[in-house]
């Protein structure tokens, strides 16, 4: 892998740029981006230098950080570009619809779809950190096991593991699934406690502080997410609804001893990889 | 003030007796609880010596920090040992049970509930800390207003800022209806989300590991809370449910753009006191 294509150089395009250099990548790194992002990308050393989308193309690989509206747009323009021997892959937080658009347009083997599990609230490449994947599960959904093993791909996972991330396969519609509960959940609940909890804002403690740090992420970033992964997020909301009404049932009745009990028995589990 | 008494020298009673030392209280500290207990709060410059209940009554500052079903035990003990000038204060999660113990039981302008709006998912005098209380919420119910004007209680007050927390004065139901949406909701969505989302555990990222540490906590902490405020908890845990359908709703229609940005007004809100 010679030389690298960051499409949407913000909080996840510029830290896999910062973090590519960290582990020792020598080659070029080239940035898609609007000039002033190109300027700070390049400031912060996530980028060498800013081109265009045709000559992003050239790459060894192509790496779509943009959101996901975006990505698709990208994958339909890269139809005609993508040459040979190229990987373009994504950083988009669902996987469905950029799987589908890619099997719709990209030449076989060419496309590798993909999600590291990490972010913060910040956006842009001002927040990007050379760390933000280490210990953090990648999720890559390939459209054919083999897909895995092609050259470029074999290249990518192995970077992948370099940056410090773990690598996770699995299906996009298992993936899509999977956030909807891991993360689309957690991100309304956060929004929907603090509208719910916000009449005492003087007696706040650091319980509710923490369960609405969520609620402080842009809606920009999770409009599209929202629009593509409705079916799975209305699940985990009747789920959690389910499971609240539950909750409420056995309060009055034999105490949520059981429950509490399981509940940090799960919440370790989250902590041990 | 000269001689303070915490009957239960766990994590808030520690505290509160690391949290005087730092704040200049040269007086003296005793304690109440097990042998063990007393041992390591002395080791801990918690407090100076352990005492039976009987001449802990003597102190001028009573601060009853056990599980609250305790509390009105000791509330209880307290009626025939506690004497005139001598403040009983508690710091109980919920107020009405116990100020209502209190007003059966102790002598007028004897008694002032408190609720230090403070914490963490560790338990016991090792995990206490001097600064617990610095820059939160502290709740006095009082039972009467003028309580709060009454020698031994200015005394108090006056020690609370010291340690740095900020005092909120709300009746007891007012406290009771606050806590139940602003600190056991959080704890009961915590636990219910850490049961909702744990199918895949191999992916999750920052946002559900931070809205699954209250799931963390210990049940024996909340059997108590869970009992004393049932009616108040089961109306926070309809209030959520209704959220969250109208969030269903939403998403399919016209999206959660309205939410998400008063949510995110709501939490910023609660991060600056």
């Amino acid at each position: 892998m010679q030389t690298v294509a960051i499409v949407g150089v913000g909080l996840i395009g510029g830290s896999f740029g910062l973090a590519l250099r960290q582990a020792g990548f020598t080659g070029e790194i080239w940035g898609v981006s609007s000039p002033s992002t190109i300027d700070s990308a390049v400031a912060r050393g996530a980028i060498d230098r800013g081109v265009e989308l045709e000559e992003a193309a050239a790459a060894n690989l192509v790496y779509l950080a943009q959101p996901i509206q975006q990505i698709l747009q990208t994958i339909g323009a890269l139809e005609r570009l993508v040459r040979p021997g190229t990987l373009v892959t994504d950083a988009g937080s669902t996987k469905r619809k950029i799987v589908e658009a890619a099997r719709e347009t990209m030449p076989e083997g060419c496309f590798l779809g993909g999600h590291p599990m990490a972010g913060k609230e910040t956006r842009g490449v001002e927040s990007a950190e050379a760390d933000l994947f280490a210990g953090r599960p990648y999720v890559l959904t390939p459209l054919e096991m083999a897909d895995l093993e092609a050259g470029a791909a074999k290249a990518f996972r192995g970077w992948i593991e370099k940056i410090g991330a773990r690598i996770v396969v699995m299906p996009a519609e298992e993936h899509d699934r999977a956030v909807g509960l891991a993360s689309h959940l957690p991100q309304l609940l956060s929004s929907a406690l603090a509208l719910t909890s916000c009449e005492y804002p003087e007696i706040a403690g650091p319980g509710v502080t923490d369960m609405t740090r969520l609620a402080l992420s842009p809606y920009s970033v999770w409009r599209d997410i929202l629009a593509t992964n409705r079916d799975n997020i209305d699940q985990s909301l009747a789920a959690m609804i389910g499971r609240l009404e539950q909750f409420r049932a056995a309060l009055s009745t034999r105490g949520l001893e059981d429950e509490f009990e399981a509940a940090a028995r799960h919440a370790l589990r989250l902590r041990q990889p």
